[in-house]
């Protein structure tokens, strides 16, 4: 499996595309198995009471399949969402980032399949997992 | 069916709980059947192109649930979001307000469930459908 | 909007297609607005207590979505099912068949989507909720 | 993490609890990480073509995931399942069991998570994945 796209070219790929977020989040590693994306925490992501809000949780995991899909394919940026299932576990730990390891399970030549573990920095217990598919455009 | 919440009250929650994001949204109308909550559409919810981002869409399928169980049960602002299914349909319409219609399923003890249609404002067709559930705090 | 198939043409289509079960589902109805299908619930639908199993009550939800594509499109076999979300609400009653009532959200060229809400014959309150997903094939 | 039940307790209770479906399935493996649990698949199993139904693959994934709690739990028949979100990415193999591999992703007191992939035997491509959310009875 070669891959199309590194850390940085996926870094420098989302500060292009995505200016207004692009700063929030690195590429933390890109491998065969997957990907891992993490969002840097600030007070702007937080709710009352210090825990990261659920859209902020689903924009990382909407970002860490979307970077494990370039990963792979290249520079598509009409790959668009067409869906995502997310269960939230536990409340993050306050003041930490958040890390989200994803996992492409399909790569198709329309839809791309894939899920991912999202832990607060250095813990083991899983905050969310979520699982989504792309649809990828036409002229691939 | 007793409502606990009106509009205005959903608002003044909302801005209190909320006040990092309660300016995005408006609480157009809440009734038996459920409750109609607006995006405010501003340059920062776009991505290149001119469309809603997703997690900008699953922020409001979220409030707008978030509300339709508040409007019932009062202001429990511990009522979290435990998991969420959401497609994505179609583009918006640039330089439109979305706006979601969200309906309770069911409304237990400790579980609500609610769906919700999200349209670009003055269309018909469907732009996203999500469906949540909520744990409603215990001390309720 | 025209249908493709009717009432009578869908089930003699599952008849042909889905020899193993079709005897378990009745197509009640088929509109513009989407599509009313029954389970005609039966001791082998069971688990202990006398609720109709989960696997059961996606197998009503799929049916019925698929009837609401295929009476748009005509009988294409090849529509598959991508993903789905389902929700399970309440027990169903007892010794009553389960009513579906699907609605298509999207039909695109090589996606469609819909939702259904699930409940006991001549009940209000919903047993079940899903959405889903199906693949349309190419030589449509 | 103790271990409350084993491969051949929790057959024997599905024996007991599921009379109707039990004999279709084997608990292969339980481990601290998880359970493995086979469809033996059968010609009643099948769609036109020889690939598995979605119903029957929603069913192996809803009980590959019961069986990953009652191991923890032991035999707390009344966990039922409130949600389920479910991708299926490829056909199955032809002629071949279906096997799951089901993780806890968490254990509270009132909810349970967990996620499952599922192959054809010998098998590396992952034909479904499922992730559920069960509710575990208050009496625990």
């Amino acid at each position: 499996m070669d891959l199309a796209m590194d850390a940085g070219a996926l870094e420098a790929f989302l500060a292009v595309e995505f200016p207004q977020v692009a700063a929030d989040f690195a590429v933390d590693a890109v491998g065969a198995d997957g990907v891992t994306v993490r969002l840097r925490v600030a007070d702007r992501h937080l709710r009352p009471g210090g825990t990261v809000s659920g859209p902020n949780i689903f924009a990382l995991a909407d970002l860490a399949i979307y970077c494990a899909i370039l990963a792979r394919i290249g520079p598509k940026a009409l790959t668009v969402t067409t869906s995502a299932a997310i269960d939230f576990m536990r409340k993050p730990a306050a003041g930490v980032d958040l890390v989200a390891e994803a996992r492409l399970l399909k790569l198709g030549r329309v839809l791309a399949v894939g899920d991912v573990l999202i832990r607060s920095a250095g813990a083991e217990a899983v905050v969310a997992r979520a699982s989504l598919t792309y649809s990828i455009p036409p002229e691939r």
